[in-house]
């Protein structure tokens, strides 16, 4: 199947990942390769990932080609029943669109972690689907729409929100509360917390062996009742997420690896990965309240309610911005100043930038040192411990075998090779304790950090409304009336969108403080263990 | 000046030295290298240091040219008087013959310590100046020479040592005793041990400032007068032993370094090779109680008393195989068993070779590891603190500052990034503690080890002739007295090369055994130092 590509992406060093500009035409040559991720080929022969997309067919009957290639992967019968959740067919959910129509609408579509293109250009062919109200000039003002279509204020129905030209009746079970408290916004919290291990991953099959597939274990400390909960199961729900929350950054899931599926340790890896996604859904008090969560984590082994509280999920009215009528603010003298939030949230926007980088470079760093304690390192200490082995194999050869300081110091050298190799050792097991853990929360970080332009992109969309409206006040074009709505409605995505800024900004300073703690406690004991057996094998040299 | 290679030399990698083939032609740059080493450029443009005695001139003419370049380097007076002594013009000694007439007739000559080629192949040019004593067939064959009159059993005189062509009579005052002690012979103990200290080291200058040199004080615990000595003397000293010991090894000096020579870290490192190397001497039963030695090391201040004792070393007959005549055995009752020399000469020739590899190996680690822990390690640990520098950056500017937690943070961030750096100055400086070190003893041992197949070799060259002398006797072509005398003397070499072998075994054991354990401990010291480091910007966490 060959594909034309729409929008530039460009590869990030050393990921597998494929440059890609516009226009140029690529072969892919894989479609089940996860999260929205294809594999292909260029003009140029490279071989890489990309944003699926990012591309569009070149020619119809490709795409029958295409379906029919699917086909072969389908074993299930094309509804969302649970047998057809596999790992290996994930990526059928994001392309057999009949399925999952949920997919075209949203206004996240696929979503590569790492890409830096924001996701509203991911899938315009959207918006072309999207009722197209009225960019033509009015006289009257009042509902001036942006001319932007495509941007996400616009997509999300912020816009509309805004305007008041949609509105919605919310039910007060599904209202959601923002604090003032020393004079910043806070999300009410959850009255109920509750916490969710994750455990026991278990390989399972079906089609009488088939296909197999990792289960993992998910009990609520509320219900003490065990679901059972795949890696896909975890992405739909990932994608309701962030479909439902416009101000809240979804955390991104763990990367679909390609190899080493199956691996305990790389099952193992993953479960830890899911479980402090899980804690961190768990801990933000607007996520850890809402249905489709409670679904997710409560609905046992029960096909016919999982498929309802999923399809229920489907119908949500309250995604996008239609959310902000659920959001229900402080009794507020006055509407905020606009200045002010401006600043505030200039300094934010240029935070996450400056923090996106460095959280970028982190993990550079963080990803190239466990390859090299795993690689490089442990081979020097190898060197090392080869080049004393040699040297205790011709001080056998001495012939002063009978001298027992002779004997003694064989011995010793002997050892203390083993020890080097047993460092060796260590350097390859040390990344899972310090460099990967780093890796892992950084990668929930840069899935975050990613997700904060767009929301503030909405925020600003509301703020200059705010701010068009006020300067038509000023000018007589409009009454106090409707400025007086517009200002609240806006207020209300400035105090969400503040809310969440303040959630962040403590889970932050919390995660990287333990990050850092964890980080330096086992650099601690790694460094100290060397020194531990550089001291066994020291003491045989005493003679 | 230009050159034809006689001899091909390969270069070790990384070490500046350039590889040549019998009958290149290369162009000789620098003749002050120092050490038995010129730098040249070869055919292909390649620059590098050579052994000088691999090559000769390739036009009478052209020494002309040389020599009188190298008077523009001489500033002194011609003689061996104290100020000709520079460390600019080391190899000026070694090139002007006229003055150094012990050069020529050496039979190591320019002695490159890791010059794989035997030192007998140095300087066949010597050998033609050698009285060549009849090599034709007598009948009478009591004195049957060997044919190879290139090898150093002949050239060190060893041969006519055996045969007994030439005698010598030692005063008592030289001999050299050899002691037989639990079925093992040993040189006898100098009865009046002498430890020198080498300590600070100088920088004199001369000619108004023209020229400047180190000067080392020597302070022998016997006289506790202090003597002066550069590097140059000591040069002298080695090539003294070298010509003087045929069955010692004599240790190398440490390597001529051709940059960096006046910097501080540079003579204080060189400062401890030299103690080393004069520590060895001194713990050395027969070298610690040769005359060159003590002149060496007790001379003091007084020109006339210097110059007297150099001409005496120099004029010493008591050099090569002609230094048997002052080996005293032990009384022994009957010869020494044939196969059971041979045995064990054979053992510890495969011992040495051995350990020869095993030392260049462990040597070449040493160096790596010296190498990457200045550069690549440290560089690894700069880029940890720059990523943490960066994200403490970023979080500086979160604009949340006024949180106690959020600057806690901060500045626990930063200071764990003034830990890595730190860490990564550690990495710069540890080789001076552990690889280093390693690094100077192995050198010593290279020298010892390249020396030993010569000495060996001179040791089969009289059981060889034993062994004929005992087959033309069974044949009743030669008496019973001869073959006693040629037995004994033979005898005399065995002894002393086991003598000698017994030193290197018990050096070889308390050597590594110290050298390990200072390793170790400097390594552990290191490991534990940033343990100690982590552990101290860790509770920097703890908030």
């Amino acid at each position: 199947m060959r594909v034309k590509v729409l929008y530039e992406f460009k590869a990030q060093p050393n990921s597998g990942e494929l440059s890609i500009n516009a226009n140029e035409i690529l072969t892919v040559n894989r479609k089940d390769v996860g999260e929205g991720w294809w594999e292909g080929t260029n003009q140029r022969g490279e071989v890489g990932l990309f944003p699926a997309g990012y591309v569009e067919p070149l020619a119809p009957e490709a795409e029958v080609v295409a379906n029919s290639q699917q086909s072969s992967y389908d074993f299930g019968d094309g509804d969302w029943g649970e047998d057809d959740w596999d790992d290996d067919d994930d990526s059928q959910a994001s392309n057999s669109q009949s399925n999952y129509d949920y997919y075209p609408t949203s206004n996240s579509g696929p979503h590569p972690t790492s890409a830096t293109t924001p996701t509203s250009q991911l899938a315009p062919i959207t918006v072309s689907g999207h009722p197209s109200k009225a960019p033509q000039q009015q006289t009257q003002q009042t509902v001036r729409k942006s001319f932007n279509r495509f941007s996400t204020f616009v997509k999300s129905g912020g816009e509309d929100y805004i305007l008041g030209i949609k509105t919605l009746k919310v039910n007060e079970n599904d209202f959601i509360y923002i604090l003032e408290s020393e004079a910043t916004f806070k999300w009410a919290p959850n009255e109920r917390p509750s916490d969710v291990s994750v455990d026991k991953p278990k390989k399972e099959s079906k089609m009488k062996g088939l296909k197999s597939y990792i289960a993992y274990q998910l009990t609520p400390d509320s219900t003490h009742i065990q679901v059972s909960r795949r890696y896909k199961h975890f992405d739909w729900l990932h994608e309701r997420l962030q479909d439902k929350f416009t101000t809240i950054p979804i955390p991104a899931l763990p990367d679909k690896q390609i190899s080493g599926r199956y691996q305990e340790e790389f099952i193992e890896h993953r479960r830890t990965q899911l479980q402090s996604w899980v804690r961190r859904i768990c801990r933000h008090p607007v996520l850890s309240q809402c249905e489709v969560w409670q679904h997710f984590m409560t609905c046992a082994a029960d096909e016919k309610k999982w498929k309802l509280g999923k399809r229920k999920a489907e119908k949500d009215e309250l995604v996008g911005a239609s959310l902000f009528f659920a959001v229900q603010p402080p009794p507020m003298s006055s509407s905020l100043d606009i200045q002010t939030v401006d600043r505030k949230m200039d300094q934010f926007n240029r935070f996450v930038s400056k923090m996106d980088d460095s959280v970028k470079l982190l993990y550079i760093t963080a990803q190239d040192q466990s390859k090299k304690f795993g690689g490089p390192y442990k081979r020097e200490f190898s060197k090392i411990a080869h080049s004393l082995h040699t040297l205790s194999d011709a001080f056998a050869f001495s012939g002063v075998d009978g001298q027992p300081n002779n004997d003694r110091l064989n011995n010793a050298i002997k050892h203390t090779s083993d020890t080097y190799d047993a460092i060796g050792r260590l350097y390859l097991e040390q990344p899972k304790h310090d460099f990967g853990p780093m890796c892992d929360i950084l990668h929930e970080y840069k899935g975050i950090l990613t997700a904060w332009p767009e929301i503030l992109q909405v925020h600003k969309g509301a703020i200059n409304k705010k701010k068009e409206h006020q300067k038509m006040l000023d000018e007589g074009k409009i009454d106090d009336k409707s400025v007086a709505q517009i200002n609240q409605r806006a207020d209300v995505v400035t105090l969400s969108t503040m809310a969440e800024i303040n959630h962040f900004q403590e889970e932050r300073v919390v995660d990287f403080k333990e990050a850092m703690h964890h980080f330096l406690t086992n650099q601690i004991q790694f460094y100290e263990s060397i020194a531990s057996k550089l001291r066994d094998t020291l003491n045989l040299y005493d003679f």
